[in-house]
């Protein structure tokens, strides 16, 4: 038995805990933000038997890992908005931080 | 020396703390939601000696299992309220999801 | 590889996180409260060689430790204020619980 803790974006938190479920992982979410990071993450604990390790990394790794994305900049304040073509940007979004813990016993009561 | 993490539901967590408190564990509460435990769970961080997780694990158990318990359900929108007489339902509540964890060190500044 | 899990007081946080972060540690927050320490806390994740285990506790130490501090009273309600002259009072403040955690794997996609 292992305890994997994930710190994921809020952004990939939805999608990773359905692929998650899916597969038939258990999670709980912790509220978390900043540090490992950027603000806005979120803390998943994931209880599983020592052989499912991997396929839970593998999941996390497919929905979290970090990436590059184009996004629309925001307008400029004032100005002549009608004249403003925006370009987009590319900007990096995700990324997990994961630690996988030994657990001496798991209960459900 | 262990870190019990136990999901609990928030309705019950009140009572755990209680009955944790009256026995001398301290504990911890994280926010957490959804996943182990239907949404509005909580996770206690307890920190103990190994030869007190079984009573521990015994307090848990005493005010988290999962039971049965008749509620009254929701008097349905509109319809003729004075002729409604609610039925009590059978729904399942509580429960607990608990992994010990080994410390290599502890310390309280 | 570690995981330190650090309770600590709200009012120490930021001061806490500015020291780990200029050391180079990786810190993560978890809401918490109640329990170890009095109403308002933090529980920060941080990850960190088994070797910087050491430099991570002394920051804590440095930044959080149990002292004492001197306070203005509330003013009491109601009576004559402008002949109240408020005495500080000793109150204790800070205080860090700390857990040091095995880790078997640690990622980072
Ligand atoms: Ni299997
Ligand atoms: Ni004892
Ligand atoms: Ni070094």
């Amino acid at each position: 038995m292992k305890l994997i803790l994930a710190v994921v974006q809020d952004k990939d938190v939805t999608r990773l805990q359905d692929a998650l479920s899916e597969a038939k992982f258990k999670t709980t979410k912790l509220a978390s933000s900043g540090g490992f990071l950027k603000e806005g993450n979120t803390t998943l604990m994931i209880g599983c038997d020592d052989d499912h390790v991997d396929q839970a990394l593998d999941l996390i790794r497919d929905n979290c890992s970090r990436r590059e994305q184009m996004v629309a900049p925001i307008s400029p304040m004032g100005g002549n908005a009608d004249s403003y073509i925006p370009k987009p940007v590319k900007v990096e979004v995700g990324g997990a931080t994961v630690f996988v813990l030994p657990v001496d016993a798991f209960h459900h009561f």
